[in-house]
């Protein structure tokens, strides 16, 4: 038996999530089905980081065991074949690597690395379209990066939390918040151990009030300290998000 | 009467080109049906570069001359509303602005820039998919980038230029070519005041057999002396190309 480590690609867009759902196809799924069509198994697929609906990911990581007898497994061919069962689901495996027993997807992930991208323009995105939030108004990016700093370290987050959030304690810490913009797009760099339900987006949609001028740094302070998510912004779409990189 | 110029961005997966073909809804089409519902004229729009099949634009330009009788229309008006009318489909008017008459998109134009754009890994695109051409084997970009070099100043093109094209001269002037990489992505920065039918694309084509080491710097300057088309590379997919901007 092995366990293996993938590291993994896809565009949210066409997905339900990472996870099952009955109304649309899930990331979970497709790759199950893959390793399925793979090895004749049914093997549970074990993910660092369960993506919401329409959001994307460039570094997910996941793993499974798969017991492949005694015949050597090439993780090169692992990852070609995989990506050749895929096909042509916008889910690319970027890396499969054998890992010790002791290592998991989840509950071994010291640290998450999330983008955000706002369209910051007039004209509606194109190639874009889906993997960006278009604001119109111009949002002052300094600003929000200033008022983002506020939220470094550890805090109670509820004001941030989805309504549906199971976790079990509000309190998490954030380890960077950086806001830049790279011509008419908008980045938002996130980083923590882990994150409440919807926390990166509503913590956006509530940074693009100071963006728009609506709320200043005390605003967004006075939020936090509510512990009340009916005093932050809104939650900001889907599509923006990006899960970049997890470490180990 | 206002001649009024447009810069225009547009995703090329879901078109024929800019043109009108029987088979696909062309850009050209959209933007005159978009015209129409806007001011009930019929009007021809006249664009810089007729984009093929696949192609993306960032910076395409195009003009037409509208009769808005005496009312002024300011151009962020007319952005918008033209935005608003080409809805869903992946166009955008980035910026209308009135010209003199004796402005014409396509022969005014001083200088194109296109980028053609390979992802170069082993995994397949994702996000990306009809974006970029997918080159799994990886590429020398140095190699490219020297190579590309032979190509610039005023030569025969005919080794890179489509049967279909119809220009009278294969001579043409490349004033920048320059290939980078970014990460995965391998750039090819190309620009000139006009190109030869799919010249881009056979240049790019062509310089990927340096890349991979098929060829040495000799053999492309071999083959641009042959000023035979059946002694340069494969023509490089539509989808990687995007014309992104044009200077007048």
């Amino acid at each position: 038996m092995t366990r293996w480590k993938l590291i993994i690609e896809y565009d949210g867009r066409p997905f339900s999530g990472w996870q099952s759902q009955d109304h649309a196809p899930s990331v979970q799924q497709a790759i199950e089905e893959a390793l399925y069509k793979f090895c004749q198994q049914t093997l549970r697929v074990h993910v660092a980081g369960r993506t919401d609906a329409g959001v994307h990911a460039r570094g997910q990581v996941a793993h499974f065991d798969l017991d492949y007898g005694t015949r050597p497994l090439a993780p090169s061919d692992l990852c070609k074949a995989l990506n050749a069962l895929l096909r042509p689901l916008p889910i690319a495996i970027l890396e499969a690597t054998p890992v010790s027993e002791d290592f998991h997807a989840r509950f071994s992930a010291k640290m998450k690395h999330y983008q955000y991208r706002i369209l910051n323009r007039s004209a509606p995105p194109t190639t874009e379209e889906g993997l960006v939030w278009h604001v119109r108004r111009p949002l002052n990016e300094q600003a929000m990066d200033l008022a983002a700093k506020h939220l470094l370290g550890r805090h109670d987050f509820s004001t941030f939390r989805d309504s549906q959030c199971q976790a079990k304690s509000p309190v998490r810490s954030l380890d960077r918040f950086d806001v830049s913009r790279r011509d008419e797009t908008i980045l938002f760099d996130v980083e923590g151990r882990s994150f409440l339900h919807h926390q990166v987006r509503n913590m956006v949609g509530t940074l693009v009030l100071i963006g728009k001028g609506k709320w200043n740094q005390d605003d967004l302070c006075t939020a936090l300290e509510s512990k009340d998510r009916r005093r932050g912004g809104m939650t900001a779409p889907a599509g923006g998000l990006t899960l970049v990189r997890i470490l180990y």
